[in-house]
């Protein structure tokens, strides 16, 4: 199942295509490395002397390609970057993620690019944390590629998700009854860490096919390694790829790229909404919503629903310090002490944390 | 395949609920009917003497329950209100079709209900339209319907519509790359045609099940028509029905009760951002948006797209007097004069009509 060579010559055609490994020539720019270019001026990314950036590598033909269009485009000039391919072995698949990382590091080497690998055992971490083993190797990750960032002083970390995990992300949210947010799937920019500086980019998320990233390695003579299952909520988006995706298509043969620009004009609803739901707050905070101040009914419940629900969320949130386990059932019950005089005057959030009415405000205590 | 039987009695056990039809019991409201009051009353439906609306009977399923829950609130003194059942045979399934307006109109007559039928032969209308049948049926309905309330002097028309059909509708508009406002689906309550003071009410669509109307239908002891087909997309329609909503149930047994969530968030979402959008416009205009005015340039490239694109849509309804065949492409046409200098100074859109960009403002021509 996992092929271990690299840069494999198949046939006498591709070996003209391998020997530009390495060595660009100016004119002859693949069409995906031109699109990555695009898409890198689009978001403003990093092309100066003196920037690096991260660029996260499992292997597989999404980062591989993702990492060899990023030197193709620096050999050939079109941007001025250095890279820090980052590979973390989970420790889950014994020899074969091993054998992962001392690929991904000799082809970084080979094309002459800094290399951080790490180790860490997410299934020790998950018994330690005693959590599940997706929700540990996801921290895992993210504290890897932070520290990376930091220790090669980085702002940007670049992870190669396609439209298509852009699809079945969205679909496993609209499986459960996600609104906008949930939806609007997964941003081509946003900070890694809440408070960190340090960017998340996914500068393939717009408009790269996994077929095109597959088909741009072959290209350029580099047999990619076979992925080793993504852990987050596997056995559902396997099946979201393999049977409710395939389905689809035969509605709409562009299903990916439909689902794709849904996502993305929800995602920028969504970020006018929470514009808008800040003004709210302020407002109903008399501009002292920094700390979960006093809210006032009158002018919450004036407000579009859409706007209180996204208020209501950021409100809590600070006082909170975060959203988690926060349901919409929990907001509605929030949004209840606004009407009416029917039920309680207290609505009790996850974790502790309460919202109570009184003297046409409501209160949040911990 | 027709059930041409009414009222048919199944079995001994069926024989006291059968009873019922026509003389609810005050204590025995059933679960349908109460579910349908709490709704009634949610949307502020008339409920007084003097009150009538028109409920669209197809003799379906759905729609019988509709009329059989209307009845028993009425009967069972719930809600002091006067019932035109409306009937539109297309004259697309010969016998069929007539023996289903018969069927109709004797439920409705026993029920001691006001009848209102008419008859359409849509294949003419649509050779004469020059337009496809399902566009011709859609017409003809909506113009019963609005000649039925006109006549009877009624301010709402109420149809069937279940959170199937609106489970359906989304994933059809998810199929085609829609954005919130496709997705938001079918409305519990608008405008009937634009202009128009009559509303359209679905008073079934926020929690009625298909498998519930039936059920309902079974134990008030009437044996629902089969519907014949609906005619809007029909294909991809069943397809979606048969095929892909029993795919997704395996993920989430739940999913059209999740689907249908998703599209009242969004719909809330459409509300909110479509009354910013009408402010920025006003703002845009300086006030005088009402006959697309030119507007300011500045103040448009500031705002966040999802508020400028609702915006722009506003404006260019106002300006053609609707948006037909303006598609997302003709809509970045004209965002695309706001900004940079490449490319034209004049948007076209469909029909002959233009934007253009001079003095800092953009300016609309037919």
């Amino acid at each position: 199942m996992m092929e271990t060579g690299r840069k494999t010559n198949r046939s006498e055609g591709r070996r003209v295509r391998q020997r530009a490994v390495g060595r660009v020539a100016r004119r002859s720019l693949s069409g995906f490395a031109r699109r990555l270019l695009e898409e890198w001026k689009r978001l403003r990314l990093p092309d100066a002397e003196g920037e690096r950036v991260v660029v996260a590598v499992s292997g597989g033909a999404d980062s591989t390609a993702l990492l060899l269009a990023l030197d193709e485009l620096i050999k050939s000039e079109r941007i001025v970057l250095r890279l820090t391919v980052a590979h973390l072995d989970h420790e889950l698949r014994g020899e074969e993620g091993r054998a992962d990382a001392r690929w991904v590091s000799e082809l970084a080497e080979s094309l002459g690019h800094e290399v951080a690998l790490e180790r860490v055992s997410v299934k020790a971490l998950a018994e330690e944390e005693r959590d599940n083993l997706e929700q540990s190797a996801r921290r895992a990750r993210y504290q890897f590629l932070l520290e990376t960032a930091a220790g090669a002083k980085c702002r940007h970390v670049l992870t190669a998700h396609t439209m298509d995990d852009q699809a079945e992300t969205m679909l496993l949210r609209l499986l459960r009854g996600s609104g906008a947010d949930g939806l609007s799937g997964i941003e081509p920019l946003r900070a890694l860490a809440p408070e960190s500086d340090v960017l998340l980019v996914r500068p393939l998320v717009r408009w790269a096919r996994r077929a095109e990233t597959e088909e741009y390695c072959r290209e350029r003579g580099v047999d990619f390694r076979v992925d080793g299952m993504n852990l987050d909520e596997r056995f559902a988006r396997v099946r979201v790829r393999k049977s409710l995706l395939p389905l689809m298509r035969s509605f709409n043969a562009r299903i990916v790229e439909a689902l794709s620009r849904t996502s993305e004009l929800l995602r920028e609803d969504g970020q006018a909404l929470d514009a808008a739901a800040a003004k709210l707050l302020d407002e109903a905070s008399e501009g002292a919503a920094s700390d979960a101040e006093p809210l006032r009914v009158d002018v919450l419940v004036k407000a579009p629903a859409a706007l209180r629900r996204r208020a209501l969320r950021q409100w809590i949130a600070r006082g909170r310090g975060d959203l988690r386990r926060l349901e919409l059932v929990h907001l509605t019950a929030v949004e209840n002490l606004l009407f009416g005089e029917r039920g309680g005057r207290r609505a009790l959030l996850p974790g502790g944390a309460s919202v109570s009415r009184k003297q046409g405000r409501l209160w949040f205590s911990r």
